[in-house]
């Protein structure tokens, strides 16, 4: 009982989990920027050999939960349970791309929050000591976001300098519990009845990193009534700030604990309004924040406006960039939030606003 | 240590949650049906007072939350996280819905198995102990299920009697954690630090139900093939079986341990085929199924072809017919599987097979 919550929307795991590995599986515009030699895999065509962009979308899905797996040595039927979501209508890039490896599924959207959702559970479920590894993967791609949301590429429309690229690209986690078989909150006794008693695991078998999914602040849909869908950023601002500062009214902290303070997808343009709420909120994280699609592409050559979007924004940048920093011992504790932006076609073709979601996992290294 | 689970889907629940109230809003047609006089709330016009079908729907998912809290004089404040989801499109009739609610919130996709989804992480977060109260809600809406996956009502297509019809109606459930303060996987004393030491809050404060969800059963996508989307039924059959019989191994249980074996919307073409399934693997749960699509409506007179579906479909008839029958005692155990056809209209569109899943969740009369 060494920390105290509280408030409401935060937890703070006794048995902080592992984050034991990530891969990222990008396409071909984000290899060429300024993380491009950082994934895992990249796909010259965007099409991953698929006939679809959709069927493209699930084969990087499939790809980067099998690198995530591969790189820590762990097979698909170790891992207990799949949390995977994607921009898609009814999450169909998960569905199709998840299936093979046939690992019992929580299929989550939380639109661009998705990685956040799916991380927070995966370590809640390995917190709680529902099995011994959790699977988190999310994605998103160019081809089949455009098709969902905006117009046919063919037609050329203008995008608005606030509108953001859609990031190509799968991210997922492999989370590891640290809890002992006596502590569960559920029976698993399968290890035990084959004659394993649990003792020495830590010490022979079981794969650990240097970082640790310390705690969650989960988020609550945020809405300043802005309807303007090709100004995301804007739009998900508010529920960042919210998040934030959540979090650190819930863990009695400020910027000053944290080394980074890392948005999914706000952008330029969401960036500056999450400043100004933030500050109003009377903390100041300028000095500490980065922006996963403001850190994926190069707005001036690449001609990606506002920044980088979607579940494959924040997914791939966290696996390829901001991990390893973590794992180093270079950043000891960081603040990751992505954001979501809740609509659809018809929601706001119907006049609905664009309200937004952002959750916050609270990463250390160890 | 009471019980023992083998096999790596299924968890008991050491301190299984109580299911502490649960309510049922639906349209008109439902009304009319056979438990017509059990929903909680129903509507004459199916528009709740909105404009459109969406925005109808999202009513419907406010109204029963409400309802569901109101039951138990719990506020919404007081409910740790939200666990909810529905068929549209980027889940937009959940997040517009529960956005009033202010409620933090994972947002879920599971198709029509979304019901058992959101109970299923409810009750795995309330067993751990990461708040007292968790809340999961689901819906669905005739009119806008037909606008998102099939042809404008207007065209007056015909069809097929494999089709099923989709369920307008919301189901709510208020889960109750049973951990005390010193067991939880978290931490989160700020009851604590109000000078509250939980001692006598059994007694005092919380309010209890005779109805445990003493565990779970997370579902795999099962994949036979299939392509028609206006079968549901036999899509979905071999997800149930597959649940049905992997909760079996788990728990070292047959036929024989429940009262009742009751699918979310299988239908009548369902049915059969899961029987056949079942009665492959060694099992025959003739005597014992129910399937919610096959109750909801009649189908002699309402012409519903193969039955009611829809996330709603299996929440409505757990909220107002079955959850009532285990409170009594009238049935002791009960294994709840909604089951979900994971397509969407580009996915079939594109000649991609319709898989199935189910979740599980195992309640108990107390």
């Amino acid at each position: 009982m060494d920390q105290i919550i509280k408030g409401s929307q935060s937890l703070a795991f006794v048995n902080a989990p592992y984050l034991v590995s990530a891969a990222s599986v990008t396409g071909s515009k984000e290899a060429e920027g300024p993380l491009g030699k950082l994934f895992d895999m990249t796909s010259e065509d965007d099409l991953f050999g698929a006939q679809t962009w959709e069927e493209a979308e699930s084969t990087m899905q499939k790809e980067s939960c099998v690198l995530a797996l591969g790189k820590a040595h762990v097979g698909a039927e170790e891992v207990r349970y799949l949390f995977g979501g994607d921009l898609l209508r009814q999450g169909i890039a998960t569905s199709m791309g998840v299936e093979a490896l046939q690992i019992p599924l929580f299929g989550l959207y939380g639109a661009c929050s998705t990685s956040g959702e799916a991380l927070a559970l995966a370590a809640m479920s390995a917190a709680a000591g529902y099995g011994e590894y959790m699977l988190a993967v999310t994605s998103s791609h160019f081809g089949s976001a455009e098709k969902e949301f905006r117009f046919p590429l063919g037609y050329a429309s203008q995008r608005p300098l606030s509108a953001h690229w859609t990031v190509t690209g799968s991210g997922a986690f492999l989370v590891r519990s640290a809890v002992t078989e006596t502590q569960n909150s559920a029976e698993d006794v399968s290890r035990l009845s084959q004659g394993d008693t649990g003792e020495g695991r830590e010490q022979e078998g079981r794969r650990k990193s240097h970082i640790r999914i310390a705690g969650v602040t989960v988020g609550k849909i945020v809405d300043y009534g802005l309807k303007d869908s090709q100004n995301m950023g804007a739009c998900m601002a508010p529920a960042a700030m919210d998040t934030i500062v959540q979090n650190f009214k819930d863990m009695g902290r400020t910027e000053q604990d944290y080394d980074r303070i890392i948005t999914g997808d706000l952008g330029y343009v969401g960036q500056s309004i999450l400043f100004d709420l933030v500050r109003g909120k009377g903390y100041d994280i300028r000095e500490k924040h980065l922006d996963c699609g403001m850190t994926i592409f190069d707005q001036q050559t690449q001609d990606t406006h506002a920044g980088g979007s979607g579940c494959g924004c924040a997914a791939v940048t966290l696996a390829s960039f901001v991990l390893p920093k973590i794992e180093k011992g270079e950043w000891k504790r960081v603040l990751f939030v992505p954001t979501g932006a809740l609509m659809s076609t018809v929601s706001y073709n119907e006049g609905a606003s664009v309200p937004g979601i952002a959750h916050g996992i609270v990463l250390e290294h160890c």
